[in-house]
């Protein structure tokens, strides 16, 4: 029998989070910091609104591109939050999370042989997802040195005539980094310069600490060539609901409505009608998660100040990249370590990108408590390689 | 500023089922007969499992091939009601309903130019899939006078060196037809034979009447070359909790649920929690709702025969294909003019595929009551129509 799959899928590589959880799956009674999900249940009077849909009978399909009422929400939210007005009826599309959306969006934007732009580290799914949509990812390497900002400097060397996309996520899983206003700015000129088009991963929007959130959609020029994808997921704690958005110029959502229509039909209803009151109803929710994250988040940066590990300060999301360079080992061996000796699982920087080498990335969507005892151990552990290493 | 789209979106041609409702949803007070999509709710208990799960607080991912519980009563399920045996860690993916199951296999599985046989009139997703997915549609017209079978000839005489797969989908929408044991053994003899693989697209599995629906994979040789889709929209009135699954060898799977997990994440959690339910305890439901989409199918079959209308008798899924050749009209004039006179809407034959000219699909997910009106209206329409003719 001949081979049933196609060269693309073979060449694509597992995720390295997931390769590093088969190890911990195997482990008993490891403490995790590894993954990317709120720690919270959704909040209550959310579920509820699921709960009551489901109660009259809501369980048939809505129209291809979500419901009216939640596009019109999704809409709103975003004039409010990001003063930029989407028309719900052409511009906004429900996906089944910011990850069907990303991939839509490079499905029906890449050519074959077009280029891709990503600074890396960054969350998972944008390499194989640029890959399966014929594009060819082009790969910035952000640095510690730059707060893990993409300069323009740096994107203005990566641009080619072959250039298409720039995929831009911030604030960015795994780093934490934030891109404020001046730092878009210096983008957005550069991107409109050479005529290619963003998709805007901001799904951390929600959770930036000290600074407001501004979308490179916002700036001038830039909404006609902006696809901003957001979510539920981690801001109102709704990461099983599977619901996220992609908002853009018509021309594009219209080919996305089709591409989403044939491959998945519609975003599942439940979750819709949940996520209609999320975002009426759930303001004092996000402020209730944003507080009780940003406080161990300081906990954090002043845990690894004590125990001397330079960690970059980050500005959103919920994960710090603490850099383990001095122990002069691989991150993956640092964190296998860390996990066989301190039954600890952290994810090594390199699942997010080969530049992640030398860095760990460590989740706070745990509860304090769990924090402080798997940052003890960490400080021993520390301690430890420490007094081999003399 | 340039064009952002790919070519390929561009190409690809918008459903004719959409174009059609369009105009529907113009005109008030019409009766529709169009949607596929069970007219049932969820049924109570299974609803109720997936409000138990969100009181709990069951509002997390799954591990991405989809929750164990769920993979484990899907394989006993297949096992009990095909008699194949599926590994549920290894051979089983859970969808966001069939639609991704299909549009993600044919990604997994086609090389750019390979040849993908689509036996038409179809389910619009599998073209548009198939050409996203680089793949090149090679289309066999199924024919009335074969009760829309697809025959060993046909398919013979589609494959070329470059073919890959064979999309089979029966029950079929939009005919009804279905594929019996002696008719499945002659295609999988070919199917072997030229060393090609299928996609069983077999959603309305639970709706045949008066045989028992047959699973190409359950054929000696067949497992290992076969994705077997399916879901719990049609035969539980599931269809916007979107779920549905794939199951197949370990050497595809494997493959799908990491392009799955980049794409998708997992399937929705409440949804699985409410699957198991279904799996577990929803035989008696099914069996109900398949006897009263029985009752319609008789009332309707002998209401095309008073009338005088030829039409081919449906043994599976929910719609009746009759043929309305005489009156001298393409099926979409036919059906515009029925929507404009008698308000009732229908979908043209041609929404299917080309060979769906001179048909139309009538969906008879819809209560008694309500298509003895749209039927009463069909009657005056035609009746009118033969006057008119002489």
């Amino acid at each position: 029998m001949r081979s049933p799959l196609s060269d693309k899928i073979i060449e694509v590589k597992p995720s390295g989070i997931r390769k590093f959880f088969d190890i911990v799956s195997e482990m008993e009674d490891a403490i995790s910091l590894g993954v990317g999900e709120p720690d919270f249940d959704t909040p209550w009077h959310i579920r509820d609104e699921g709960i009551y849909s489901l109660e009259k009978g809501k369980t048939f399909y809505t129209s291809n591109a979500g419901l009216k009422e939640l596009k019109i929400e999704i809409s709103n939210y975003i004039e409010r939050r990001q003063n930029i007005r989407y028309d719900f009826n052409k511009e906004v599309l429900v996906t089944v999370g910011g990850s069907e959306a990303i991939d839509v969006a490079l499905r029906c934007m890449l050519n074959p042989g077009e280029e891709v732009i990503i600074p890396e580290p960054c969350y998972v799914s944008y390499v194989p997802c640029t890959k399966m949509a014929d594009g060819v990812p082009v790969i910035i390497n952000l640095k510690n040195e730059n707060r893990f900002r993409l300069t323009p400097e740096e994107l203005e060397a990566a641009i080619t005539d072959k250039t298409k996309v720039l995929i831009l996520a911030f604030p960015n899983n795994p780093t934490g980094a934030i891109m404020e206003k001046e730092d878009l700015e210096k983008i957005a000129e550069i991107v409109i310069k050479h005529d290619i088009f963003v998709i805007s991963d901001e799904i951390y929007s929600e959770l930036t600490y000290g600074s407001e959130h501004i979308s490179i959609a916002a700036l001038p020029g830039m909404k006609e060539r902006t696809i901003m994808i957001n979510g539920f997921s981690k801001a109102y704690a709704m990461t099983g609901w599977r619901l996220g958005y992609a908002c853009g110029p018509e021309e594009i959502i219209s080919q996305m409505v089709k591409l989403h229509q044939f491959a998945i039909m519609c975003a599942p209803t439940t979750s819709q009608y949940a996520a209609v009151e999320a975002l009426k109803n759930g303001d004092s929710d996000v402020e209730e998660m944003r507080e009780a994250y940003n406080q161990r988040r300081r906990y954090l940066i002043h845990a690894f100040e004590e125990m001397g590990l330079p960690c970059f300060e980050p500005g959103g999301a919920f994960y710090v990249f603490p850099c383990i360079k001095e122990f002069g080992m691989t991150s993956e061996e640092f964190a296998i370590r860390f996990l066989e000796e301190e039954k600890v699982a952290v994810v090594p920087g390199t699942a997010f990108g080969d530049c992640g080498e030398g860095f760990l990335r460590i989740s706070y969507a745990y509860s304090l408590d769990n924090l402080k005892v798997a940052i003890g151990r960490l400080s021993d552990f520390v301690k430890r390689l420490r007094e081999q290493g003399k």
